[in-house]
């Protein structure tokens, strides 16, 4: 059975992870999850991408609200408000029961990536959960109204200032993890999810030393593949469309596509861009067009089955 | 209209602090509450003392359970209890949001009394409820097994093994903060509730200080009232009976009030222990003998008045 990398973001990305881990044998799974979202709520550390991931590789997501647990409750958020904290970032209960844990362990020292490694655990996902590093960075938006932390953009404002650069501060102090070292260089494929290429798999790619371990992989022979989250011109979720746009890229898979040149061997894409196909493979990639879309779990799965298919055969 | 200062430890202590603020002008209580039995869980800063006095002062307190909020949830308790986290100190969702409120500002250099002051007015309480310092005092205790952390023994343990010795870790260097300085020399009555004179009471008077403005106050003609949390040899809720016996007190109001001596002018004991009022009165105090148990918002008040008539005649 193949042993499988995949770089992820938030919802998107932690769909085709789920797809992954339901046709991967129990363990063969590794998730390099952004953590340049992370931010401080009521004084804990908060993990967005790398809950959204763990939540749902675990089944516990809400898959109507997109975010956080399903069944979760809300009385700590209301003694918030109460106490006069910010309540724009909604944390439930259970979910704050993380942010407890969480905070505590990496603040005794703790490396994040073994809390993450941890709780995955205790939460019966057998896949294994990664930060793309232990220390902190954090990304930053440039909008009409000046330098934003990215919560304070993405949720806060609702993404709706124009982005007009990224800063991931942070990022060159960071390391790679031996954890996500071993699990690149070990790969039989590696996948980089739909996910926002600017501010999810950005950050990932970003840690020095992730695209030394990637280039060694497929200097191993190991084929990396990416899927586009731009789907007819539009992001499926979120802002990575106006994003790409007010960057001055090109809002399309081949926008896309252009941001991994030299870095991945295969793209995959939806069958509404079937056009841009030879386009795309003039960047020296294998194009693959397939159905993208993920609504159910049969369909993460078909389109993890074809990602694999094309990174294995 | 009297300003009232209360020394308070939990519950019983909390409920002549309410039956006071029941009969006082709204503003003219203080309430002094023992932070020895504060201890950190899940790494956040918890003080079950304050909270028991600031949740039954703003009507917030189950009355039934005995401590914590009425209606409230535990979905985080089981979360952490999902995670490995000791949960035999149970927390609230709501209780919960208050110790992440509260860690924050202290763990971001704010006093303790800055904080409890700030949400006891969010909470809507007239009353100004103040920890007996802004520095961490922790009450141990030495048992059979060996010394332990107070919350340890007293809920873990459930407060079953004999108390040898109290120790209040970090007493000497704690001040008495300006705001209990000036509610005790302002005073026209200080009241010591019916709390545990031992590990409620005691850390109390342990703050260097807080015996000298209590004695300033009494040299300007203010009278010091206690009552006493020992009905008929028992105690009416804790282990206030047992430590006493363990520690080689007697295990009575008189023995209760031998711990006030050259403390407090008027000493209020219940009914059932009539007989020993002259004993009492041969320690130095005036012996009140009224109905002291608090069974209803009516007793309180009935309480409280009694010990601020005797305080103010």
């Amino acid at each position: 059975m193949p042993r499988v990398v995949a770089l992820a973001g938030g919802v998107g990305g932690a769909k085709l992870a789920l797809g992954l881990q339901l046709v991967v044998a129990p363990g063969d799974l590794s998730v390099v999850v952004n953590t340049g979202d992370d931010q401080e709520f009521h004084g804990l550390l908060v993990c967005p991408d790398l809950d959204t991931v763990l939540y749902t590789l675990a089944g516990l997501a809400d898959r109507e609200r997109g975010w956080g647990l399903a069944g979760e409750t809300w009385a700590a958020a209301a003694q918030f408000a109460r106490l006069g904290e910010p309540t724009w970032f909604q944390l439930g209960d259970r979910d704050l029961a993380l942010h407890v844990h969480r905070s505590r362990r990496v603040r005794a020292g703790e490396r994040l990536t073994t809390v993450a490694l941890d709780v995955a655990a205790r939460l019966g996902v057998a896949s294994r959960i990664l930060p793309m590093a232990d220390e902190p960075v954090r990304t930053r938006v440039r909008t009409p109204d000046g330098w934003l932390n990215f919560q304070d953009w993405f949720v806060r404002l609702r993404h709706e200032p124009a982005v007009l650069e990224v800063a991931l501060d942070g990022a060159e102090e960071a390391r790679l993890t031996t954890e996500i070292e071993g699990a690149v260089v070990d790969a039989d494929a590696i996948v980089i999810c739909p996910s926002n290429p600017l501010v999810s798999i950005g950050p990932i790619l970003a840690v020095p030393g992730i695209r030394g371990a990637i280039g060694e992989s497929r200097r191993g022979g190991t084929r990396v593949a990416a899927v586009s989250p731009i789907v007819g011109g539009r992001a499926l979720r979120g802002p990575a469309d106006r994003m790409l746009a007010s960057l001055g890229e090109e809002v399309s898979a081949l926008g896309v596509a252009r941001r991994y040149v030299g870095l991945v061997d295969v793209f995959v894409m939806d069958q509404a861009d079937a056009a841009l196909a030879p386009d795309v493979e003039r960047l020296g990639m294998r194009a693959i067009v397939t159905r993208s879309v993920m609504t159910d779990d049969a369909s993460r799965a078909a389109l993890a089955r074809v990602v694999l298919d094309a990174c294995l055969s």
